[in-house]
């Protein structure tokens, strides 16, 4: 029986063979939970294949050695990246993948430098990335439990919305819901935008009171097992104006299409393209100024994106959010998003809680 | 009266004709702060000596343009570093510093091929973070704040140091009650470590439950008024060993003799060696795998480092970590981290509570 990591090594190093590559080195967090199990926070990851080495420094050495089996851990002790130019270069490979997004500038010299002219690096951007866009049945599970628990909070969350608590009171009691039921913590930072903040799409929490006849927009996802979630919920502290519930009819409308949409081989274009023709239909598709959704998993922001022109087709085992929204600004914003799990012939509405517009 | 935002602009310019350079490209979030008060996540700032250009995505143009003054906010819609490239191009541009340690090797590819070939790219590594690197007196009003509050949380946390307690029940109580007295949060994951786990300089918060005669490594910081603390205390739940007291001795000398040597004008490698001097002493400089300490700011690890063989001196405004270790794998870690400030001809511990031992 194998482990789910071992599985997951398994796959890339078919994926090393199709692009010929001796060797591929990862810098993201991500990546080396995916493929070892090690949740230290520096080093670099070498995929060959021969198996995994983790290099990493005397912070995580003992960690690095018990989160993975079947890794070889190194430690270095001045420079990282020459320490693994260096390596690469005794253990003679020639072509070495590297993820142009990952890698900044002054590591790819360090690199370069140290692992001499006769190793070539070969760009081979989104390689463990295109094998994490399709999470299998473990993951899958681990999402599932996100997502609910996300809904969990959320329900604890509009609970907190008396007239006079502030954004941040809510943030801080929510996110310590969040761990007290089991979460590592908040999959990115809450947001809790009352009145005309709420049309800022990203707000961060400040000491603004709520008031009454406000709109309200709870933005918030957990990490648990590893895995996040994501959902928003957009709320009236009264008895919402018909001008907010026809927005709120609209993007409940554009929400539904999109998640109507999206189907495995479904392009990812396409189902941005039916939220954002709902809104131009209600005449407010200048007022959603983002795309629609994104992929997730064990990071908050992953492929594939659900935006503008993405031609990528939808595939099984992709997990997204679909989240349109509306922003007026000076006035207030409306956002209501879910996440989705695509099957093969079923898409699944991870998120459980209702979507309709509560009035407090 | 100029703000703070208008005098670092005006610093800053000054380095930039010192270096011949139009404009600087920069793309991390503090330094956007720190120039122009935008807390975004998006985007990428350029600094000239015309003024700041703010380029950001939909999300992010009202906080642009309500968290900043005299700053031009641009909205890209495509693709964020080919708009930045095609703007510097069509602004005339010769000359424009990037940080080759910021900078992706994808993004410099966009960059470079949208700017076209008439515009040099200038490394110019570190060059606002070397104006960060010196606190004025308004950061350091705000970071003395901040370690007072991390002071007083350690003293929380290790008010829930009972038997059966779990890690994570500690880490989350600790965060919430950053956040209830008025930090934006943690500005790092918050460090408890019972037991064997505290040989972990880097343990994340588990289920484990605290036992009878252990050790417990309590690390943590908060963000207040966006500058970040950080300080270490550990702890035994009963009466020590004379080992446990052995190595927490050695320990807090070391921590003292670093403190004692960090002065202006002392080099940050003296500072280290003066620390693990005393543990060599010891016969425990094996046992202490990181570097004493590191800049603190508005990011939690900034310049200068206090490791072994860093060349530069310590300067009056310099905000830095003292915190030595000692790491015994499946036994237990001992590690004691306090904030200190250079003054001209004076050296300032920010974080205020005991040293000593605590014994519960």
């Amino acid at each position: 029986m194998k482990t789910p990591f071992q599985v997951r090594g398994r796959a890339l190093t078919t994926l090393l063979s199709d692009r010929k590559l001796d060797c591929l080195l990862t810098t993201s967090v991500a990546n080396w939970y995916y493929l070892t199990g090690f949740t230290g926070e520096a080093g670099v990851l070498l995929v060959s294949r021969e198996g995994a080495t983790l290099v990493t420094d005397g912070r995580f050495m003992v960690q690095g050695k018990e989160e993975t089996t079947g890794v070889r851990v190194l430690q270095q002790k001045q420079s990282l990246f020459e320490f693994v130019g260096q390596f690469l270069k005794d253990a003679g490979y020639r072509r070495v993948g590297f993820d142009p997004a990952q890698l900044t500038v002054a590591q790819m010299q360090s690199l370069r430098k140290a692992s001499g002219k006769r190793l070539r690096w070969i760009p081979a951007p989104g390689v463990i990335e295109s094998l994490r866009m399709r999470k299998d049945s473990s993951e899958l599970s681990l999402m599932r439990k996100a997502a609910v628990l996300a809904g969990e909070i959320m329900e604890i969350g509009i609970g907190l919305l008396k007239p006079g608590v502030r954004e941040s009171e809510v943030a801080a009691e929510v996110e310590y819901q969040m761990k007290r039921l089991g979460a590592s913590g908040p999959s990115f930072e809450t947001i809790v935008a009352f009145g005309e903040r709420s049309a800022l799409p990203h707000a961060r929490p400040t000491a603004r009171p709520l008031g009454k006849n406000e709109l309200v927009v709870l933005d918030l996802g957990v990490i648990l097992g590893h895995y996040c979630s994501d959902m928003t919920r957009t709320v009236f502290v009264g008895k919402a104006p018909k001008r907010v519930r026809d927005w709120y009819g609209a993007v409940l409308e554009a929400q539904g299409a999109a998640i109507g949409a999206a189907r495995e081989g479904v392009c990812c274009g396409d189902v941005d393209a039916a939220a954002r023709g709902v809104l131009q239909r209600h005449k407010l598709d200048r007022f959603f100024v983002h795309s629609t959704g994104h992929g997730l998993g064990l990071e908050i922001h992953e492929d594939p994106r659900i935006a503008r022109g993405q031609k990528k087709l939808l595939e099984p085992g992709n997990v997204i959010t679909i989240e349109p929204g509306v922003y007026v600004e000076g006035v207030g914003g409306i956002r209501i998003e879910d996440d989705v799990a695509i099957h093969a012939g079923d898409t699944e509405v991870l998120t459980r809680i209702p979507r309709d517009l509560i009035e407090l």
